[in-house]
This record gives structure tokens, sequence and C-alpha cells, in this order.
């Protein structure tokens, strides 16, 4: 690879730290993905993480070259510092809470670095190099395991200072009287809307012998229930699958509504595992958004878009996100008018 | 009133324009309201209602010396351009919709004029004059015959191209399956968390005979039930006010911990009519944000904090808009770091 | 009318004493209502009321016949001891509590007396004399101000030594975590379906603002919106009245599934205020029974009727249960087999 | 054990069918049960098991002796004509609907023979033999992996014509917009009431990762979750279980609230798997009830009583049956009196 590295193009490395993975890219300036990488991390301390990034870097700049290298962007779950690290994320990464990854990468490679929530991370990927460019509003959330989030407010990435503006959006209740989340509230959107809960409605029915045909592959093995079992049983017009992804469209629905009330994007992106199967719930809930959001110009559309950089989302958006502090391109905020 | 022209203190104007009322008022840069009125103007074309700004501004100036006045701002309820006008608002002041105000005012009176919804003056005003002064993230509600809103983030009013961001915030889904609202959406925190919801409720209680010290009342006259109603039932023990004060609480905790998920405020303002009771109701809700709000840093509270500039929360919030635009102090958001 | 009399034919009085009106009835052996009357009776004592009684049946023999008067019956709302009187009604008819309404009368008139809940009287009326004749399973709803019940099983009206048996039904549960009912239970039928909590519902709409076409009536004068005025909204496609009535049409529709589950009626017959607009809710009630009642033979219908005897439900019902115990016609219960 | 047979004791057969198991029985007029079996039968056709039946019948004859054996009775899930056999089972067994029991095993026997529901078998058992001794009116729950029911109402079983009374009452609807049941219909009792409802909800908090200390158990064997583990959960203080459980206690407490609204039984028995840990959530239930049911006289207790007979349930119920029909002791209906 060392042929690329006369080019002399200025590029970008992005890091995503994940429960299970990590995964790091080259990145050009137009988000091109010049080479990537990933590995499996379970249940390995951050300090084995650690000395991965290190080494993918130092690989990295052999093969580009240092000089050109203009920024590392690292995105992880939790709650995200981006002039420091990762703040918040109980249990996911032991050792990975309060570790200074932007001081530590910034001495070793004296570039700017910036880190990201992962949510954010793949709003921002859709935002800059995705489905969603050129819009100043935009929400993206990701349905996995739980439910990410991130806004584009005014043409730039919403962020507080304690750190969950935009990233907590999963949580918003929509179901007063609902059941308990991980996160300790009752009701959240992501109680309803994610692969786990889905799944965990499905196996429900199922359980319960509500007749499908489905039960069969249930009760061999209720752990091979996947969304993907959803989606073949409504293409076999099972009454449980086709009643349960009903569900699912109508809180998905409901959930977008409310981020259409909280943020006023001009466009939703979705990314997450069920996007793969999207032709079987999109339109559905696309039909309830333009039922039920407030919208102004009366004639407005409100798209959900399909995200189009899932494969890099953390590695992009972690890139998008360094080069917005180094006035890369990056749209700045309008000033106040 | 001429005394005071001569001091040459700088000054601004602030109008807001109700359904029923319009006040004015004259602001120094401190947020003192030095002189303030209020016209009825229900069901009055907005000609009418402009006729009388114009007037009140004339005055004004007259009064407190042309020269310094530093700018106007204008709240209105609906979707407010700042830079013109009101854009949408059905029905409730005929005519003000697509009326350019700030050009007209700025024609008028040749200084600077902001517009800003209703909902997000009242937050800005206590953020820039009020009980939220200091702090960078804010979420303020207004709970009154609907529910408003604005949002502070980062140190700036959250605002999008299409005027909807932080002001629709009242219209979250918080209660899926539950009622239809005005805006069209179902289970709005607007259907729960209103004076007219929670009215609508107690009314709904007593009609089904549901025994209740408040029955007399309501069989002599349903429509002489109130806020105050339910809170003189709550001091009497009634059975049914309690329960309506509970689920009132219940749902303005949900309602304002889906804010802290979605904007992550460093406090919460709550005005509106109900507040004249606050100590009715704000202890129990603070007591639900925080158990069901996530938090972090883990010990960091949440204060949900009662308006202090209730009386002209529009005039100053407009105010503080066009301050704002003016540079007058009004701390500009941070630059992505 | 004295003409009558000398025919001989057997006769049976009944008397319906309800909150605000007291009705009294000469009936046939088949049924016909021969005379009736109604007096208003609200607040008054029931002393008072049981002069007004007797006055009407000692009238009744003289123009009847003393000889061939075969029984009396009284309906009261309530929990109804049949050889007694009313148990427990509180509030309603001061001092009806505890008078014995069944040996006063028989030592007075010398015939068999037997009193019965209201609810069960209309389900009885029906059942002998009306829409349900020619069944052995029969439940009757009374949708009034609030939710009467009764229940013929096996060919006898259910009736439990604690009174209650088939007349709290309108008590059932029906919604968890739903609200407070005047029975202190929460969630029940009646606080669904009920005049009173439908129009409690059409009334919390408005209050709220929603657009409606009702909205006039509404603020002239809350109290003069009824259930006629629902309908005429549906009439007038108004969303909100259309609403409204769906969720009346699902909530009934739920309540009849449970009868249905409870009791296993053959058919189910409807009666109260709301029935004279039946064709705007019954078949669509009819549709969701249709669609969620388990039924057994498979392509059994149980068919939702409208009460033919509403007129004189409580006079007719009450002869109906005397008439039962004194052995006048009435299946007697099959012996088990 | 042919000595047995000299007494020349009266002695009764009873069989259970389940849809896993067939057990048979000898027992004494007093409710004792002199012998028993138990075969497993799952998936077996019911030619087969009908040939054990016969087996067990004749030995036990030869056993106990012909001469004095008083009836015979059986039990069998779902819809079961007294007089004939099985009418509506889908699936359990194959064969057993529209077999003739009652007439084959007449004509094998030569005494009398009935039929019954195992939900009304059980009830039936408790109320001749068991914790449910000495009242008129009785309503019996066994939570298995749905909820079987019967009532006894007037001093005898509740029964109609279409078979489904009293034993269909797990599927009233007590949560209006609540999940669908395997019966078709909505938000029925069952399901959120039974051990395959508790446990999908206990996998469903797990699955989505709220933090319990069942996750391991969970995520080593899904299946193997069951109600005991519910109960080790909230003897730990886990949070899940502990939410779950009182979830479980509400649903429980709304369900037999409306069998009293319904039935108005002086005591409720409770039976199945889960009255193993009765003591972890009987008086939770019982709370809910005492403040939830509408009681007359006022100051009645309605106990929640412990099933005593459950290890007989079915055999013990259906000699109950064909006793109540061979006249043998069984409190007959009073006549309407």
């Amino acid at each position: 690879m060392v042929e690329q590295a006369p080019t002399g193009d200025r590029w970008w490395l992005g890091f995503d730290i994940g429960g299970t993975r990590t995964k790091a890219g080259v990145v050009s300036d137009a988000g091109e993905v010049r080479r990537a990488r990933m590995d499996e991390t379970a249940h390995q301390p951050f300090e084995v993480v650690w000395q991965g990034l290190l080494a993918y870097a130092h690989e990295a700049v052999e093969a580009e070259g240092g000089a050109s290298l203009a920024g590392v962007g690292v995105a992880a779950p939790g709650l995200v510092e981006p002039g420091f690290g990762v703040r918040n994320l109980p249990g996911k990464v032991p050792g990975i809470e309060d570790f200074p990854l932007r001081e530590r990468l910034e001495a070793e490679l004296g570039v700017p670095v910036r880190c990201v929530n992962d949510g954010a991370a793949a709003t921002l990927a859709e935002w800059r190099f995705g489905a969603a460019r050129g819009h100043d509003d935009v929400v993206g959330l990701t349905i996995g395991t739980g439910l990410g989030a991130g806004a584009i407010v005014g043409g730039r990435l919403l962020s507080t200072r304690n750190l969950a503006g935009g990233v907590s959006f999963g949580h918003a209740t929509i179901e007063i009287g609902g059941r308990t989340c991980l996160c300790g509230n009752i009701g959240c959107a992501e109680t309803l809307v994610s692969a786990n809960a889905v799944v965990g409605r499905l196996r429900d029915y199922v359980a319960r012998r509500v007749p499908s045909t489905i039960t069969e592959a249930y009760l061999a093995d209720p752990g091979a229930i996947t969304f993907r079992t959803l989606v073949e049983g409504v293409e076999a017009s099972d009454r449980v699958a086709l009643e349960v992804m009903d569900g699912f469209c109508r809180d998905l629905g409901a959930t977008i509504v409310t981020a259409i009330h909280a943020y006023d994007p001009e466009v939703v992106v979705l990314a997450g595992g069920p996007m793969a199967h999207a032709d079987h719930f999109v339109p559905q809930v696309q039909a309830y958004v333009d039922r039920y959001a407030f919208r102004y110009p009366k004639d407005r559309a409100i798209p959900i878009l399909r995200a189009e950089r899932s494969d890099h989302a953390g590695v992009l958006g972690a890139v998008a996100r360094v080069m917005q502090s180094a006035g890369a391109g990056a749209s700045d905020p309008p000033a106040p008018a």
C-alpha cells in the first residue's frame, strides 16, 4: 500500500469502538474509506483495545504518509466528551471510562483529535457523506440492541455541557406507564423500538402459544429468533408476525414524530440491522409520520431516509466530527441573525 | 415620564401578541421593565393590533428618547420567523400570518427587529433575566391552555429552518395510543399536561359521578371548574382531586424526563397559570424526575425552577431575542471545539 | 277503568323505583302493560315514595279487581334482595335501604312479592317479553348514567347470596391502569361505556381545543353536550365526534366480548338512552364482537339485539321476577343432568 | 389391593385427560383418592389414550369391586359437554373431539358418566373436597400455561348451552388495546396472568438488557427461565424480578376483581404451578382485591384461598361432577324463591 502515500492527499483516521468490535479506517476528505479493519474485542480490557488503536494508527501513517494526516476521530458508545474521551459507559468496555483518549492520541500523532458518541457519529456520517447531505436539520436513529440517536440542528451537531443532548433521545418516554428500560426510566422509545424489544415481543407471543408459523423455530431454540425471523413471518403472512410488525411500525412512527416535534428535522435517517429489511416497514412508518407529524410549510414532506454509509458509520462519523473542529469544510453554525 | 428620557440609557421595546391580549413594554439592558401596557385584543383583525403596536412604539420613543432605542422584539404564538414575522398561526389572530412585522417595524423605527415564538420567548426571558441565568442548556415549559416550550442548547436558542425546533416540544408523543391533540397527533404531552387537559380530566371524573367535594360546583356550572378548583380539592383531601393531581404530576414528570432525554438541560423552568400553585405539584414532579431521568454526572441534580419573570415573559423574551442578534451581551454560541 | 275488572284476567303489578322517577304498571301474563304511571320523585324520602306505591296499588286493585292480582314485583337500583327489598343504595333514595318492601307489600296486598335490581329487571323484561325470548343464556346491558347489567344463565337469572352476581358486571375491569370509577375500582367498563363517560370524553376533546363542529355549542353551554350531540357530530363527519364514537364502539365491543367470555350468552341485549341512536354504533360493535369473541360452534353468531321493552323495562322485569317465583310459566332451572 | 374390595364401600372413578398427561384415580365419597395413576400421553392419538382409560377402569373394577362403582367423571381441556365428551379442543389431543366419551364409558361400565372442563373440575374439586367447602358462590382460577377457570353460582356449577360459561373467563378483556391472545381476542387476562405470560415478560426485560441477576441464566438458556426464576429473583431483591412480580400481582388482582364483579363469589380459589410460591404474591393480590373490589356487606372479606387438592384436581373435580348428577350429596340448586 506504500504506493498510495506519495499522492500526498490529505487523509483522516477514524476509530469506532463498540461493545464487541473495534473498527478503524482511513478516510479521504470526500468520505471515501480507503482502508478499513475490524477486530473482535469483546470483553477485552480497554488497554488491549488501546494498543490495537495505536498499532493501526502507526500502520496507517506508514502506508498513507504522516504529513498528510489531518486529524483523528473516535466514536464510542455512552457519553462522550469531544475533547476528552468516554465519560460514562457502564460495563461494556472495562477501563474506557475516563481514559484521556484525545490527549493520548494527540500526543502520539500530533494532529487534532475529537471523540463522539456512536449514535451521533452515525448521524454525522449521513449528514456529511451520506443520505442527509445538504440539510441543516437532521435526526438520525440507529435501531440496534438499543436505539441510538443524534441530531443536527441549525447546521451543527446538537451537543450539551453534560454530553447527553441528542444522543439520549432513544430514552424519550413514548409510553407512559410502559415497561422499565435499562436506563431506569419507564416507557422509553428504546423499550419498544430496538431489535431486542421487537424480538422480545415476538417471543412473548409465541411463548404464550398464539398460533404462529414461528412456533417450531422458537421451541427448537428461542435464541435463534431474530428480526429476520419476524420478516420471514411477515412474508408468510403469519398473523403474529404481522401484528408485531404493525406494532413496530406504529412505535417507530411515534418515535419519529416525537423526534420531529422535538428537533424539527428536514429529513430523518434510519440505520441499524433491521434496515436490511427496510422495505418491510419504512413505507408504513412514513405513512404514520405523514399522518401524524405537524408540518410547516403545510405540503412539506419529511422523508425517512435509509442510511447509505452504515458499513462505516462510526468511522466516518468520527472523522466528520474532527473535520468540523478542524474547520475542514464542515459548515460552521450560522451566527444568530 | 419625559424625565426619564434625558438619562440617555439604552432601552429596548418588547411586544407580546397573544390570542386575546397584546402586551408591550420598555425594557432596560438589565431586563428591568420600565413601563408596560396590556390591551384586550381578542378577535380583532391584526391590522388593528398593528396600529396599537405603532402607537405604543411612538409613545415610548417620545417618552424614552428615540436615540437610545436599541432594538425591538416581538413575541407571538405559532411558528415565527425571526427575521420576518408570524408564518403559521391558524385562526387566533386574523391577518397576522405573513405580515412582514420585522420589515415594517424596522422601516418605522430604524432599529433592529426580531420576532420569536412565545414559548421560546418565555424560555429566553428566564435564561437571560430570570431563574435560568448562567446556564448554557435550558428547557422552558409554559403550562397554559396548551403546552408552550423553548430550548436553549449550548448557549443559544434552538432554532431550525422550518421554525418548529424547540417550540413544538409540547407535541412530543408521551402516550402511544392516547387521545388526539389539536395538532392532529395522538398522545401529545399537551393532551395531558395543560390547564385545559387537567381540568377536562377533573370534569370527566365528576361527570361520571365519582364522589367528590367538587360535584356541587360542577353541577352548578361546569365552566367554573379551573385549576384552582383542583388545588382546593387537593387541600380538602378530595379523592378525585388527589388522583387527578397525581396523574398530572406523573404526566408532567414524564414530559420533563423526555425533555431532559431530548435536550439535556442543566435546569428546567416552568411557567404558566398553574404555577401559582406550584407548591402543590412541583415537589412531586421533581421527585419523579429525580427517579426517572438519566443523569450524568451521577449525582447531578436537574432542578425544576419556577419562572421569575412570568408577568412580562413575552415582552422580556422578545427583547432577549433581539438583544442576541444585536450582539448586546447575549453569549454567542461557542465555536465547535 | 272499572270495565276491565270484570274480565277476571290474572294481572300483575310492577314498580320501578329510580333515583329521580318512580314508575308503576299493571301487566298481563303476556307482558302487556295495561296501565302505567310515572311520578317525579327526585330527592324525596322513601316514605313519600312508599305512600305513592301503596296508593297506586290500591287504585289498581280497585280498577282491575283484587282477586285476580297474581303478584307484585319491585325493581330498584343497587343491591336488592329478592325476598326483602333494597339492601345497598348509597344516597340515591334516602331511607330505601333496609326497608322491608316485600314484607310490607305482602301484608298490604296478600300476594307474592319479589324485588330485583333494575339492570337485572331490564334483562328479565327482554328475556321474558322482548328481544331475548326463547334463549336460555342471555346478557343484558343498560347504557345510562352508569352501565347496568343482568345475566340469564341456564334459563334463570344469575343471582348470588351477596346480591351482586350479574348486576355488578358494569364494573368489570377492562382497562388496567385506567380511571377511577365511582365504585372505587380502576378501569371499570362503566368508566368508558356509559352515556356520562362518552359525553365526558367528547367534552374533554373540545375543551382541549381540538377543532370540532361541536366547539361552539360546548362553549355556549358545556352542560348541553349529550350523546345526541355526539351523534349529530358523526352525521356531520366531525373528526372529534367520529373518533369518540369509534372509541365508544371499541370499548363497548370489548365489554361485550368480556361478557361473552364470562357468561357465554346466546344473545346480548342492549338498552338505555344511546340506543335511540343504535344505527350509529351497533353495527360497528357487532363487527368487533364477531372478530374478537371466542365462539363455539364455530359459525355461531352472537347477535347484539336492541331492547324492545325499554319503555317499561323496570316494571316488566319486576313482574317477570315475581312470575318466576310464583311459578307462572317461568322456565324453572333445568336439574343438573 | 384386592383387600379393599370386600369392604363394599361405594367408590368413584375419575379421569383427567391433559395435553401431555392422563391421570386416573379411585375416589371415595369423601374425596379420598384411594389409588391414582399418571401416564405421559403427549402427542398420542386419542384412541391410544382411550385404551388406557379402559384398561385402568377394568383394573380398578377388579380391585375395588364393580358393584360398588357409583359413577365415572372425566375432566378434559377445551369445551366439554357433560353428557357427551369433548366438543372443541383444537390440536392438543388428536381425535378427542366428538368422541362420545360418556356413551362409550356408560356402555362399558354400566354406571353414570359425566364430563367436565378441567378448569371447572379444579373449581369443583375445591368446592366439594377442598378449600371452598361450604360456600354457594365460588370462583376458581388455575394459573398454568394459560388461565383456567370455573364458577359455582348459587350452589351449582355455572354452565351454558354453548359450553363456555365460566370456563372461558380467562379470556375476559382486562387490557383494552393490549396484546393478542391465542384465542384471537386482545388483552385477555390470560395474556398477562399465566405462567407463560409472566415468564415472557421476564425474558423481555432481560433481553432488552435491563440490568438483572437473571441475565446470566437467560443468556445461557432462555428456555430455562421459569416462574421459579422469577421467585428467586424476587428473593434476591432483583429490580427486574420485583417489577415483573408487581405487575403480575396487579394483573392477577384486576382479574380477580373482574371475577368478583362478574360472579360475586364468597371466596376465590387459586391453583396452578405458581401457587408453589403463593407466599410471594397472594398477600399482595389480596391487598389489591381488598382495595378495589366492590363488596357488600361492607366489611365482608373476599378471601383468596390456596387450592388444597391440586395434586388430583382433575380427577376429583370430574368425580364431583358425576356425583352431582348422580345426586350423591351435591347440594342441588335452590329453587328460585
